[in-house]
This record gives C-alpha cells, structure tokens and sequence, in this order.
C-alpha cells in the first residue's frame, strides 16, 4: 500500500505531470504574470468537527488554507471558487449561507472574489476550496530551491493549533473557554494566512525556497529538504513558538507541538541570511540552516542534538 | 427552505458576485485570450454508484463533465484541477490510480494537464473536477445572449444517458448487457464532451448563447431563458433523440428522457438559423425558435401544443 506522497510520486511519473508537488501550480498568465493555483479538500470528521466549529469559522478557514498555499508561493489572490456537499439538514438550517459569510470576510479583506464553484448532496460536509493568484513572471517561490548554506525562516508563530486541537479534543469549546484557552482555539479555528509577509518577501526576491506549514514543521520542512535535495539544522530555542501556547503548556509539550502540529498556516522559507535579517520583516525568526545531507534535519538542543522525524499529520 | 437557484441567486446579491451563474466564469487572461473556469463536485450515491461503474469511467466522467461545461462557453481546455476524497478500503484496493488512467485517458484526447488538486480520507467517494480552457478575449459563449428570432439548436443526442441510468436503476450492468443496452449503459457511465462543435461554433461566431444539458432539456433550456429573457418554442419531432435510446424504449418513453433525462452533455444553442444550417456542422439538430414570451416554454406536438415544465435534477 502506498502512502499519500508515495502514490502521487508514481502518478506523477506515469503521467508526466510536471506542474504538481507545490503548494500551488505556477501557470503562464500573460507577458509579466503568471497565475498560481491551488486545490484544498476538506471533510468533515477528518479536516474538521461541526461540533467543535461555526459554519462562519469554517467558511474562513477554507479560504485561509488555500490562501496559505498562494502565499507559499509568494503570490497575491485574485479570485477562488468553492464546492460545497451538504446533508439536507444542514441546507434547510442556513448553514451554507453563513459559511458563504465566513468565507467573504475573509475574502473582502484581501480582495479575493468568488467566480465558481458547485453544490451538492452529501452525507458530510465536504468542500474543496480553490484559490488562484498572480505573481511575477518567474518570480514564484518554489519548494525546490533551497540551498546548503542559506538561512531557514518563519514567518508566524506554531504549535497554537494543534494545541487549539488538543484543547477540542478534551472537550474545550469556543463557548466556555479561559481567557488563556480562547486565542489557542481561535488559532485552530479561524488561522491567518501569512499573506502580505509572502507578498513581502516576494518583492525582495530574497526567499530561495518556500512552503507553508500544514502539516507540522517536521513533515513541511522534510517536504522542502526533499525537493530542494538539502538537509537541515534547526535551533530548538529558537523556534517562534506560539506565546499563547507557551502561557497554557508545559515545555516540553509546547516544543513537541511546534515541532509536529499542523495547522498554524506560518511560512516555512529560506534564503540568505543577513539579507532576510536587513529587511527587519515582522513576525519573522530566524530557525536554522540548510545543509547538504540530503533529508536529514538535525536539531539542536540543550540536551543534545537529535535527527527530527516528520511526524505530520497524513490522510493515507 | 431555498432551491439551490434560490439560494445561488440570493448570495450572489448578497456577495456581489457578478461572474458566477454561467456554466464556467470568464475571466480577463492576457490582450487576446479570456480564461474560462468551472469546478463540478460529484458525490457517491448522489451522482454515482460505484457498483455501477469502473474507477476509469468514473475518472472519464468527471472530467467529461467539466469539459462539457468549458464547451458550453465555446472554450478550449487546458489544463484541470481534481480533488478526490475516498475511504481507506478503496485508497489500499487501486481505486485511485485506476480513476486517474481513466481521467487521463480522457484528459490526453483534448490536451488537458492535470496541474493540481487533493487527496483526502472520506467515508464516501467524492470528486472535485475543475477545468480551465481558453477563448478569444471577448468571445465566450453565455448564456445570456439568446434573442426572438434566433433558431434553438441541439449539437448531440439527448435522452440516452438517462435511459442508461434507467437501465442501471432496474438492475442492468455493463456486464452482461445486451448489445442494444450497452449503448446506453456508455452514454450513462462515459460521456463524450462536445468540445470540437463547440470551438467550431466559437471560431464562426454564429451562437448567441450556449448552455450544455447537463440537467435535463426541460431544465436548462429554462436556465438559458430566464437569463436571456426570452421563451422558446420546441418542435417534438425535432428533438434529436438518441437512435440506441429510440430502439429499444417505446417512443413516449422515449420522449420524456429526451425531454427532462440530463447528463448527455449535448450543446443547446440558439442563433441565426440560416447561418448555423448553411456551416452544415456534424450532428447538429434545429429544434425551435427563440420567443418573447419570458421563460415560457412551447412543445409542439402532433397531439396538440403543451407547455415543457422543468423536471430536470435537482439536488435541493
């Protein structure tokens, strides 16, 4: 049996596709664009619970994980489309209208207009969220072009929503959350895309090579070691840990969750350093280095350097 | 409750979204070319039975659905986005790569790469289809410019991928079929998109409108005339109903799929009949004038005229 990555590998050489395996597929536009796009599936009971969500938050987050992934590549949204399947039940109660709500909030704010999209029948709630944006010709930052030597960077804070889902998962909800509970759900909830940084960063054509972490830290950087053929070394103390999370855990817990939770929808990027330093981005840290041991990412910490395994989150 | 083109209506207003309600969005590309866009979400037991079909024809079948919807707008494909769902049992068991030999299959005959999509678990089978296509900037083909006057053409055969959907509903399959049966069980499980009449139909200029009959005549010929304002008058013995559905269900029964059955992806189009005959185009049909009288539909009939109510699928 194959896993998630292994059998898009073989279809992707049984049918030469050359434009899958970034976050987004790099298309030509016209003589100074080109057009970034990006699919994301999510279903209920597997991306997400009813229960533990509003149909508004849901609607954001849809578009927050696609944006994620056009900002990965440094571009800046255009227009989405969304399909959504739906149970009767949940037709009949308004639910998709205040998800349309949720999803255009978000939308407004960065200008991103809906122009598709289907709806069904369903047993489950299923969308599939579409996002499109531009980028200069051939200025798309790509997972593959790191290089030993360059700095490696994020934007944002992890780990707050995977303790965000951690926290649903013992039964925590929006309603009845601490002062100290709340911002680690909301972060699980309704995530920010990075998507000025990105756009940033792009303009100063100083990232060699980017994604946007979705999975955790551990996989999504395992991702861009293997595309760019690197490896990495990473500073424990100096991951940008979520400070909400850090309040509400432990240490230990904290750094297990920034290392592997996903969700947090932060830019993983790389390039050189001084120069990334000089631009004094907010919200930006310097984390590591990327070597020349292919996949291997090390990690330095107090108790001894260790060899981080991905431990992501994977459908198959 | 709303129907789905309630509900469509009301958050198009609410959103402004002035590019949705066509079959695809037509978007601005570069000087001389616009991008056309459509996304179908197809859904196991809603829109297929997998006991009834192959993963290959399955594959074939959404992309066919999206293809039909860029032919409706007189587009070419390109390239396509397909985001999959499945449950365990099927990811271990082949099902995914299978879908995809059939998709590609299809997707080699006109050209189109797959460029992106994503994979999920899911309880059920659900499929994410959305193709791109190209037309000359200016040139798409809407729904909204049908005018009194214009003939109503049919490009194709109507009513067999319904009587196959009959068939299969009364227990026939693939396996087994008659000689007469197959024919339909194919038009049902493996559609064949009218993409070459509807780039011909786009190069000549001649159509002033164009919708595909994806869910039923009745049905989309009353979308096409709600959003050109305009009626339609039919002849019944002009219908082109399909000769493997003709043969082998009596003729009323025959008329009725032909009249409300969807999913032959056949071409409805309206134009200067004169011009549209005289190109003498394959497998096309004229089979009614446009009217003035708004959304009213005439059937003319040897046993006097009626008025075509839609009856075509809908999901809410």
């Amino acid at each position: 049996v194959n896993t998630e990555f292994e059998l898009l590998h073989k279809l992707k050489v049984k049918h030469s596709l050359n434009l899958i395996g970034d976050d987004c597929a790099v298309l030509p536009k016209d003589a100074v664009t080109d057009l970034v796009i990006t699919a994301d599936l999510l279903i209920q009971d597997i991306d997400f619970r009813l229960e533990w969500t509003a149909p508004e938050l849901l609607g954001h987050k849809v578009l927050a994980v696609s944006l994620s992934d056009i900002a990965a590549m440094g571009g800046t949204p255009i227009w989405a489309l969304m399909s959504i399947g739906v149970p009767p039940v949940l037709w009949e109660n308004g639910f998709v209208e205040r998800l349309f709500d949720g999803w255009h909030r978000l939308a407004a704010k960065y200008g991103v207009e809906l122009v598709g999209g289907d709806m069904s029948r369903s047993d489950n709630v299923v969308v599939d969220s579409i996002a499109a944006g531009h980028v200069p010709k051939g200025g798309a930052i790509r997972r593959s072009g790191a290089t030993a030597g360059d700095g490696i960077f994020i934007a944002g804070t992890i780990g707050a929503a995977a303790a965000g889902l951690s926290l649903l998962e013992s039964g925590k909800r929006l309603a009845g959350a601490t002062c100290s509970e709340e911002p680690l759900l909301i972060k699980q909830l309704q995530p920010t895309p990075q998507v000025d940084i990105a756009k940033s960063l792009q303009s100063h054509g100083v990232a060699s090579a980017m994604i946007d972490i979705s999975d955790g830290l551990s996989s999504d950087l395992r991702h861009l070691c293997r595309t760019s053929l690197v490896g990495a070394t990473l500073r424990s103390d100096a991951l940008p840990i979520d400070g909400d999370l850090r309040a509400l855990f432990p240490p230990d817990q904290a750094l297990e969750l920034a290392l592997h939770g996903g969700e947090d929808f932060a830019l993983l990027f790389t390039g050189d350093a001084k120069k990334i330093l000089d631009l004094d981005l907010p919200g930006v840290s310097l984390i590591g280095e990327v070597t020349s041991t292919v996949e291997t990412i090390r990690l330095i910490q107090s108790g001894g350097d260790t060899i981080l395994e991905p431990k992501g989150y994977r459908h198959f």
